[in-house]
């Protein structure tokens, strides 16, 4: 990454934006400056993001648009809710975080979304779709409570709007609230392009049968009225498209009683202060459509929308996305959606799922390649959700791919719809864990704790990109709602299989031994060879009792830990403890077997997990093991994520703040085995005393 | 309750009835035998539910709608899904289950609600809101898939539809499906009146701004015409209603891509029949709008639509609804509804939201008394919980009260919009635990694992009802997310604080020792006096140093449970078992000081909770012991929901066989003393050897 660039730099390269550091200031300036100033502002997201990577596209579309809201009302006071957040980096600069920018999405810099704790003009924090017409809702409501004047304005997008819950708010609009702004910000794309029947009404292309009968019946209507009957027609039938243009984007808001302006240029400043400098007088709701191009001033982007909605690194001067130095294994999202192509390929039942994300989930080229097999329902995952239990109802085997964040909309479709009925869906859970720079609204960690409590779910999670494909294979023989979940980044680099037909499916419910380390033991691991990947449970315990294997502590891993308690396990191995590395792979079922057998090696065991530490895996072993009633005969230490949200950082430091990383795991297996020699000499053997 | 009715009483009173054994032989009954038919149902269905009680007011609105629908399409091949299903009753009637809707609601019985296992008429289970349109465009695109031509008809109430989820699947309907057909059931009614735009549009209450417009624009654009302008527009003047009677239904769900047919008479069998005729033969999405009334036919339902959309068993000739013998102690909702009235009347800042259900959280009267400090928001628990944040931001206390199960639906909303950001917003989950009747869709059982995994969030349960009231002061006082979980049902009977102003609020985040029984103590404990409620800590403390007070097992409860552990222990007292009942209070924050104490009195501890197992309150205490790093020095059992659905049944019955009841408790803690000392002696102490 470039250095930063300091203020004198930032002077020269920005003078007019320099000046600005408060919507005041925005005021202060002449309107033929704005012009000026959208330039730089364009300019500098573009050098800003180039260097931090962000949501360039979809503040390129509104720089417009944030001068003129800011130049019209009075922010704070007024309140401006952007919808996601992520098209708010205008609005930032403009807020007096002009410099900080340069710190985009960095640990202890600026939020890539709204944060209510980051200035007083991020009104309500974000990062999921379409919350901000309801959250917008609310404060008017208080306003109106209180009296107080100012408005509310809410900027949503088009595709935010196919989520339920932004429909659930307009509904609730016209009850209350007079000082409600909506605008709908049309750049007829989402994350990848729009679907679905709203999309059609803002883009304009209408069924045909609704114009059709609307003049069918017009047409009988007048044909009904004696005199100017046949005159009426001859002008509907020359109105047509009138009718069309002036009815579609109208009908729908104005209906749900809004008053409706629009469509605007939404790159026209001039026109978009003119325009809320008028409605701001008006006292109703009122949504104002605007259309906006998404990239807008920056051609790679223009050329690329659905890279350039949220991006890495680029070349500035190419538009070339810098790769990460990574180690050179595939991503997890590639690995799944290669496989789950493979699988959908030889067996047309299985089909996929996405929620306007093909591009996240990896899924674009089974897109391309299977368009029959694939359904992009939009922001919409309760409706994912429960569209798939329809499918599995008809012999589909349809595989859901959603982020773990946004997993949380559909919670209750899981249990009510598919779960109760025990339906054979199948849920991808992408970025599960920490996923770094979208910080706290994105971090998939609490997926663990919400599946694993509904009965008939099962939840998986691989150690590496091979486990993947295993467990994928074997969701796809399962018979019954299951749940996989894997990290944001790179797998680790172990051999893949090629062919679908050679995957060998991971026994359902099963966990496995990975590694042993430490002075006693010499086992034959090599976790990364594919001939060696496990130890044999047999052979283990007859290693121990003959003594040439000693275990001093068990960490047992699930998904991505499994790396990290294997690393553990070669730090403790240096000071001479010996640790055994658990996969457990299952978080449920549980591999009762395994567990049950493995306590007997050793009294001590620490579980590590990428999740929320309460109701996560580490539970659910203490739930095991009191159903066993060994509890009191172990000492059980659960790594997992403390009781508190992380804004953004790189997974690894994330990982370490957490004290889930390698190190940590290791400091706490060494405070054990030290310890509890001590510990349970003391221990207190109560009895039945009565 | 009275006799079921056999079959020779059945034959007499319903002869045509009990001919119609299946769709089939409905379709050879001739078109006059219908009315016959309908009222022989009608009577029936208003006989079993004043014995069982049930949605009787829905299923009074549909019986002729589903005449027609069996008369026309051929179930199972054709695919009709109820929504939410309270209505399927006269569906169940048809395909089989005449005899058996007596048992209506009843362990072992016919479900109140579609359930795939019952019949295979039961497309898709539901009791929640708005799915089936999701499950129907699934369903369809299988038959697509297929090349199967039967049709899929999703029937939705119009309360249904203000659910995000039901727009979700609408709004994908037009991508796809041929071969569906969503019914409209326009009752003007949820469970209690409707609310919002979509409302407005389906009951012609059009917002007159958009006739306004509509108008207005088509005058101006007709004064552009040089010839006939003048006269279309005094056409246009002549036909204002048409237009907005036209419109208005029409106009949305056109736009969404739906061939529209209604509003029809929803009781005129006929008009039903010939509709559903000519719509199957078409090949597009239709929507068929009917009008109905609910609780046709029975004049108090129609007197009183709210009481007996879904009532409990009432005498047949007044209407008048039979109380439940119960210990005469308020319910829970009650005590809810007047102590969070009393707090709102004198706190303005003090509002309520209820999702369309007023009845159930009991806050009618709020309603009629405080108007201005209750929001029903319609089935939208997403939109509800995202607009109490803007309330909260601007300084209102918002209380969202939904029940445990539908809170489900808005998890999402629950992390990323309150927690992340701190609001001040108070969860009140009624129906907590199991509800009885309703069966799985409804349990309440899974709020105590979602919940409590979210940071910033604290989660409380009452022990009775006046601890009710203590928990709703504290959690008034407290800033920050919060949530209280009660059950279903009565109170314990005691004794209340008349005034507000008089209620102690629960110290924030403790818990209290409630009980000690056993030959070893006299401890002064009566937990139902108000003087007499908690054994403080220091002095039980004291008792047990100087050995005049014994604890052998420690039961912790928390709401509803701490009853039952206070039964437990009384019988374990007859046993010579000590067993100390502590009431937790709270699941988060956990009460860590009495945690620590409590541990030093007893090695041995039971929780007890009517949660599901898994994630639950138990996994809470465990979480915090290894975090202390003293589970080894106890014997702990947690005792809560296993991991499967349980149907419906009485609340006791469902308690016994989760295994949660005083018994179970009681036989638990007798195992657990009888079996430790063994154990403990046993023990393996491993320690470390390298």
């Amino acid at each position: 990454m470039s250095e930063p660039m300091n203020r004198q730099e930032l002077m020269k390269r920005y003078p007019l934006s320099m000046k600005v550091n408060s919507a005041a200031d925005l005021k202060k300036l002449k309107p033929e400056q704005l012009p000026k100033l959208a330039e730089e502002y364009r300019d500098y997201l573009i050098e800003v993001c180039s260097r931090n990577g962000g949501h360039l596209g979809p503040s390129l579309g509104v720089i417009e648009l944030t001068l003129a809201l800011h130049r019209v009302f009075e922010s704070p006071k007024d309140k401006i809710l952007w919808d996601i957040g992520h098209q708010s980096y205008p609005h930032k600069m403009i807020t007096g975080r002009f410099e900080r920018l340069q710190t985009l999405r960095q640990q202890d810099g600026v939020s890539g979304f709204c944060r209510r704790h980051e200035s007083e003009h991020d009104i309500f924090g974000a990062g999921h779709a379409g919350t901000s017409i309801s959250a917008a809702i609310g404060i008017g409501e208080g306003y109106r409570r209180k009296g107080d004047p100012h408005k509310v304005i809410a900027i949503i997008g088009d595709a935010a709007l196919t989520s339920g819950m932004a429909y659930e708010g307009l509904h609730q609009a016209v009850d209350l609230k007079k000082n409600l702004i909506v605008i709908l910000n049309d750049n007829e794309m989402s994350i990848s392009p729009n679907v679905g029947a709203v999309n059609a009404f803002l883009t304009k292309k209408m069924s045909s049968p609704f114009v059709q009968k609307l003049q069918d019946d017009f047409r009988q209507f007048c044909d009904s009225i004696p005199v100017v009957g046949q005159e009426v027609k001859e002008v509907l039938s020359r109105v047509k498209h009138t009718v069309k243009n002036f009815f579609i984007p109208t009908v729908i808001f104005e209906g749900l009683g809004f008053r409706y302006f629009g469509p605007f240029d939404g790159h026209d400043t001039h026109l978009l202060i003119e325009t809320l400098e008028n409605v701001k007088q008006m006292n109703e709701p009122v949504l104002i459509h605007i259309l906006t191009e998404k990239g807008r001033g920056y051609a790679p982007a223009l050329a690329d929308k659905v890279t350039f909605h949220g991006c890495g690194p680029y070349d500035r001067d190419t538009g070339k996305i810098i790769k990460e130095k990574g180690n050179g294994a595939p991503a997890y999202t590639k690995v799944f959606a290669d496989t789950l192509l493979k699988m959908a390929r030889r067996d047309e039942k299985v089909v996929a799922i996405t929620g306007a994300m093909p591009t996240g989930t990896g899924l674009t080229v089974f897109e391309k390649d299977l368009p029959d097999q694939l359904y992009d329902v939009g922001i919409s995952e309760q409706h994912a959700v429960t569209f798939a239990g329809g499918l599995a109802i008809e012999g589909l085997k349809p595989y859901v791919a959603i982020y773990s964040t946004f997993m949380q909309r559909a919670y209750d479709q899981i249990i009510h719809d598919i779960c109760i009925q025990n339906l054979n869906v199948k849920f991808c859970m992408d970025r599960a864990g920490f996923v770094g720079a979208d910080g706290a609204t994105h971090h998939g960690v609490f997926d663990i704790g919400y599946m694993r409590t509904v009965p008939n779910m099962a939840l998986c999670a691989p150690r590496d990109e091979r486990e993947l494909q295993e467990l994928l294979v074997a969701m796809d023989q399962h018979v019954g709602p299951s749940a996989i979940r894997y990290s944001r980044g790179n797998g680790v680099g172990v051999e893949l299989y090629e062919k679908i037909e050679d995957v060998v499916p991971t026994p359902w419910g099963t966990g496995e031994l990975v590694y042993l380390g430490g002075p006693k033991n010499s086992m034959p691991t090599d976790a990364e060879s594919p001939s060696q990947r496990s130890i044999p449970l047999d052979w283990m315990e007859r290693m121990v009792r003959v003594k040439k294997a000693h275990v001093d502590v068990t960490l047992v891993g699930i998904g991505i830990s499994v790396q990290w308690c294997l690393q553990a396990a070669k730090k403790l191995a240096e000071q001479g403890i010996n640790a055994l590395v658990v996969n457990a792979r299952f978080v449920k079922p549980l591999d009762a077997d395994l567990f049950r057998r493995v306590q007997k090696m050793s009294p001590r065991m620490i579980t590590v997990e990428e999740n929320v530490l309460m109701a996560g895996f580490g539970s659910a072993v203490m739930e095991f093991y009191q159903g066993e009633g060994v509890l009191h005969q172990m000492e059980i230490r659960c790594l997992g994520i403390p009781d508190q949200f992380y804004e953004q950082a790189s997974q690894g430091a994330l990982q370490k703040m957490a004290g889930i990383d390698p190190d940590s795991i290791a400091r706490v297996a060494q405070e054990l085995c030290q310890n509890s020699v001590e510990v349970w000499t003391k221990q207190q053997v109560g009895g039945k005393s009565a």
